[in-house]
């Protein structure tokens, strides 16, 4: 009835986020062509007892990432190899332009670092923390960065409100998105100079120093601001009761955003900076910190009412030998961030769906589709639609992982979910129609990830 | 690469409720079997710069229903023509057993009734209005009713709070699903001895009889009853801003509940009440009544968030004369009421999604994929998924069609959207695989449709 | 400058509902007749490092109560007497009439029992537990009762919908208020069916029979009611955080409304019921039941937010031996209810004012001055202002006293809150002039309290 | 029974915020010292037919107050005594000091300004627009001034966050109150902008300058960084919806706020920009702009649901020729601000009592009792407690007054409230027990008032 298929999935369970179904899917050319009963192709894959889903999007990912003093551990060869081990086949990391750099000389520069490292397609988006830079964005649209994202706090990074209006005009102009950190600064310092003023410089502290209001003040008011221009909006790394409580507010009266949290916001608290051994604690520092049980709780419930709709990882890998420990005597130097890439999906599985909390189709919407959307790159990703390039990952709901850094593929000395059972994981990824890695065997010989034009952001909901 | 297809639909954008395609659709024994590229088949239909969708399923239908005092115009065979042309493919409708009857009886009256005239699919609620007959319910679920209906107002029908707590805990046990017409009759009682007392007896102040509170009042109640038995909820033809955010609320908390509105709480409001002439007030007349403009609005709204996921025409139909006219001295007694079951799909296309208020795809939801979860009937009905009955739908988006109870197919004399102007309708309705209707001519010699079981409903979110 | 006054109290601070003052307070012919600097009189009474307060107003009490199987331990003369000690001078008690009585009828046998008993002033709620003695309420007024209370719960007390909406009309239209014992009787009895179903009948088991839904839901209803009809509305005794959000949302829109609620459900919760000690865990069987640590926050919570405006006592007490001990082998038998009447006003002063919850004046209003508002007896009593009955109390914020049975005059063989240290007790308490006790000791010879006419209530806010 | 008064006020309705009774009032020493029956003094003043009231507190004042170009009409003289024909007896203004000049020296030079000119007490907020001066407030605190205000907005005095969190700390060590003007200036800037870029420079697009959302974002912000240092919050002329709905929220949670609005907001909405003739329009240019009816609406619900607990007149009089005219070509340069020092008192009991939506207790609070309290001059002021300072007002509650800009005694050459027809006047206002005006008449030869010391704020409730 067709050319011939490449490539046939049958007896699986077809999961996506709109539905699931009992069919075969149909490959050829790299690309799904079509869902249908019986179907026939070159070669057949028997997916009896497994799902099949769309390999997952993270949208937040710092690979290769330099700070003042160090860079991040991981890089676009091993992060993007760790990300497919989890069934992740496509990543979305930044651009922070150099002082100097134009935005297309900061992109091709991140380009040119992934050529032929990244074993996965990867999008970009841009770091607008300079306002001379704004004119360059049109340009940037066409080179496929949809996405602009800006802070509230961080010294050199940080916008202040005049300048935060002239970025969100421009992105509304050019149909993208502004992504934010944020956080109040003012707050944040506040709070962070009573530490030190009381002699409070140990890892255990980090969290006082950052305190939910700030996170909330900042999310409130990046809601006003966003609404003033019109622009989309897209919150990162939300931690906090407060902030999803006024994103929720936001969407029940219309508003353009898409509110991401991440696993370690979901699945750890604050108690983890009362190790006694303060290099564990420091293994946990990252921004926001990690928060308390009922923001936990509230999260988890913002996930079921679907105002949180999209789950990054905001990997971002710093070795605690020796990277964390040479801080370890103020938390104010211990680089900020913790490792994810490699298991955000199945332990959103784990928790959210085999806890009950979420459906098989709202995982695969928070772990795929919807970042997908958010940036203008689905139905090609995160779809199981005809045409969608054939990234898919069969997904054993049975089978068990002991999470441990040793089973893991980042390239960082730590993991800090050590210890967690899960129940549910990939047992072959997919990219466009080739197996890359079946049971923890990696099949290519060598990285095949191109560069993805992210387009217009579609707010998911 | 399969079996040869017995009919496929290519050119056409295939919209389902969980997103938006250009794909061809593939159908072999009357159900769809695949969804692909360049598919073939014996029959091949072109549906170039259509809307594929699935066919409307009306969960809330009056056909050849008994009053005290006479019949609703709309019969079986009339009725599902009438709903064929504007694009529904399934309806549910009602037993409500005669005293003495048990509830298989009036089951089995209604599916006789029903033979060899229903053109369409069509499955069965059950009202319970006596106690008595609770123990019925276990077998009632076998033979394929999963709804009981229940009401909170009109003297014979309505329970109380005991009973309706007998009732949930019955269909909880079941696995079923409670509908319920939640008035406060209390309240309503009040309302209208007030009237009559101060000898307002005209039609047009009617809506002052029943009060938005009585509305909100019952369905709160209902809430927190349905909560104390932990048992899944329909409430049926939400009129009011207060009723929808009860219903939000409720869901935000996690309640397992399914808010039903209709056209007429959208589209209609209570100046309908003030026609200088009676006649055209009392052709207004149902129960809930049309609102005011707020209330419109909140329940736009409601749909926008998601708190109301399901549109019924609650098409209850009686001719102006002489069964309205004849009662217009005192709106006690007028037949209570309103057509819709024609319009429902393409008016709700029109003023939802032309309007930008609504995505195509919560537009195939809320008048097809919802109905059909809530009542178990999914993906068998309300789908495009493979397996799922091709009752189809060729929609064109440009099609323009001018209201008038001429234009219409409902058996009554009047329709209550007379004179509106809608862009979008269906060019062509297939049941199972085989047209029905094309450009309004009916194709089939005579109806075949046949009864539906339901099962385990499914809450869609 | 005017007629000498036959009492002086100076050197303390006068505290009201409104305010606090340093000023003398004089007194002549049992009214206050000056508030002022250097004021003289006949007699001088020193009350320096005292406060001066308005004698408590205890809305909400049972003495000689007689219920189907038994009568309340406490009696006009021990019961107003306990509450002189407690800094309590006006109570207000319940007519229940008995089947065949009339209200007036009813109302003059609770006079008579009274009648020389009562060593303080007290006035009379009417209870209406059936419809036909609606016709009875407008003379019911002129006899000086303005309050008339309503059950949705109890067998024969209860009232259903169409009755309430009755007594609602007819308590409006004699500009009367509604006292609803508010709990969804449906709901009380499905859970008690429950326990009763898997054996669960010791004391323990009591709480579970009552959920906190079951009052959220009928206090719901009430407030939805008494809005038809506008009429004022006092809800007695809330327990649950869902009641008292429904009664701050409805005081914002502007709604008639008292909240009540009990120091006990403050003060106690439902680990009480976990007494290994069953005759223990009997003590505290009341209904509503003491529910769980979070409705407590949330009652204090509507204190301070002035959504709960009144406190009373519902002192309604049984003897551990031999009346609740008999019936310890099933909770639906134990008589429910607990004292109170002695400890109420002092008890919300050391937890509600020296605990920072509470101003001093809030504690006067809520004790005091709104009681008496909220059902026509202020400024007469709950006031320091002039022309109000000089009912007085002397309130020494440091005397210490340590809760126990035996220190207390309440004619009960336990108190619920054995253990409890106070700081704050009355040193004198005064009625319409007169000395009536002072640390302890009862100065008079005889009680001298009046029946007292209530009159048109005023919501307190 | 005490030394004979100076003056008796007799056969009057006192009424203070907290009650109204019937009662002399005896003062002495030009205090109140005596509240009682059949007072006799020297003198004595009959009252009946009249409420005895405190004079009004005006927490909001710009008398004298230089701009860029000009300096207010208005001066201590004339302004202290128009205020007293409307039965304000005291005024609190603003201290802004010059650059180069210390917070002391600012003070000194408007004590200067006012010494010999007030005729009333009048009390002093600081103004820092500078934080280099935030050591000085400590002595400041000593000298009498305990309110400091900041900006949000306006180049010269504004504040961002860091600047913010520095004098929230400062104020809160001190024990004081910080006073704000909340709009977010980026959001101003960016409406302000888009409106010159448009060439819409009329009066009448003013109000489209400053939209409610930089009201909302900045109020909002501000309550939160006032929760992280707990310093006392003091929202100046809150104009929006929005706004009050964040200070409502504030204060249920337990934060220590006080929300002032003004006369203006209430009274007047944006339709007057529209007037035809540009001078008119320019009459009403104020910051913030008046608003639409539903803010007018919000601003009502939230005085009668304590929300907004204080009204301030922000009498800031220009004329309109030729202050205002000489910039009717750019509503950018036409001096912001309207006169309203008289009628504040009388116009908020004609719109607030008379139509039913305060009582007489609420009015009284929120124009004299909490103003005074929230600036630490209560009960000296704003009270009818014995010891206060004997500020009076006997006001005639069926006085008619028709205001015109003739009637009135400020010094400016229009009014906003042009044509209300007033029901209620004071016939006579008394300060420190002294008679000031009678019945129109000024009965003293010169001012007498002086400057007044703050102390501690008590945030009413």
């Amino acid at each position: 009835m067709m050319n011939e298929l490449d490539l046939v999935i049958h007896g699986g369970l077809l999961v996506s986020d709109s539905g699931s179904q009992k069919a075969d899917l149909g490959i050829q050319d790299g690309k799904i062509a079509a869902v249908g009963l019986n179907l026939t192709g070159k070669e057949m894959l028997d997916a009896s007892g497994l799902m099949v889903i769309p390999g997952g999007v993270d949208p937040h990912v710092h690979l290769n990432m330099p700070t003042a003093t160090t860079v991040t551990s991981e890089d676009w060869f091993s992060g993007t190899l760790a990300a497919a081990h989890g069934g992740t086949t496509t990543v979305l990391d930044f651009v922070e332009p150099l002082p100097g750099q134009s935005l297309h000389e900061g992109l091709q520069a991140r380009q040119s670092e992934a050529e032929g490292q990244a074993w996965l397609d990867y999008g970009l988006h841009m770091t607008i923390a300079d306002v001379k830079l704004i004119p360059q964005i049109k340009s940037l649209v066409e080179e496929g960065v949809s996405s602009f994202k800006i802070y509230t706090t961080y010294g050199d990074m940080q916008l202040n409100d005049y300048e935060i209006v002239a970025v969100l005009d421009a992105v509304k102009e050019n149909h993208g998105i502004v992504m934010v950190h944020a956080e109040n600064d003012a707050v944040v310092r506040h709070a962070t100079q009573t530490l030190v003023n009381e002699g409070k410089l140990e890892p255990r502290w980090h969290p006082h120093s950052r305190p939910a209001l700030a996170e909330v003040e900042a999310v409130q008011r990046m809601i006003y601001l966003a609404r003033v221009s019109g622009t989309n909006l897209y919150l990162v790394h939300l931690s906090t009761g407060g902030a999803v409580k006024a994103a929720g507010k936001a969407l029940r009266d219309g508003q353009n955003l898409v509110a991401e949290t991440c696993p370690q916001y979901l699945l750890l608290n604050r108690e983890r900076y009362q190790d006694e051994n303060p290099e564990m604690a420091a293994g946990f520092v990252c921004s926001p910190p990690l928060r308390n049980p009922n923001d936990q709780q509230a999260i988890w419930h913002a996930l079921r009412q679907k105002t949180v709709l999209s789950i990054g990882s905001d990997h971002c890998a710093f070795t605690i030998h020796p990277q964390k420990q040479v801080a370890l005597g103020d938390f104010r130097t211990i680089p900020g961030g913790i490792p994810g890439i490699e298991l955000r999906y199945p332990m959103m599985y784990h928790f959210g769906v085999r806890s009950g909390m979420l459906s098989p189709e709202q995982w695969v919407a928070l772990c795929s589709t919807n970042p997908a959307k958010s940036f203008g790159i689905w139905p090609q990703k995160g779809s199981l639609m005809v045409e969608a390039d054939a990234d898919l990952v069969l997904f054993d709901p049975n089978k068990e992982f002991s999470v441990t850094a040793d089973h893991l593929h980042e390239k960082v000395d730590y993991t800090p979910y050590e210890g967690f059972a899960l129940k549910g994981f990939p047992v072959m990824t997919i990219i466009k129609g080739r197996k890359l890695i079946e049971n923890g065997e990696v099949l290519m010989d060598k990285p095949t990830g191109n560069y993805l034009k992210c387009g217009t952001p579609v707010i998911p909901a």
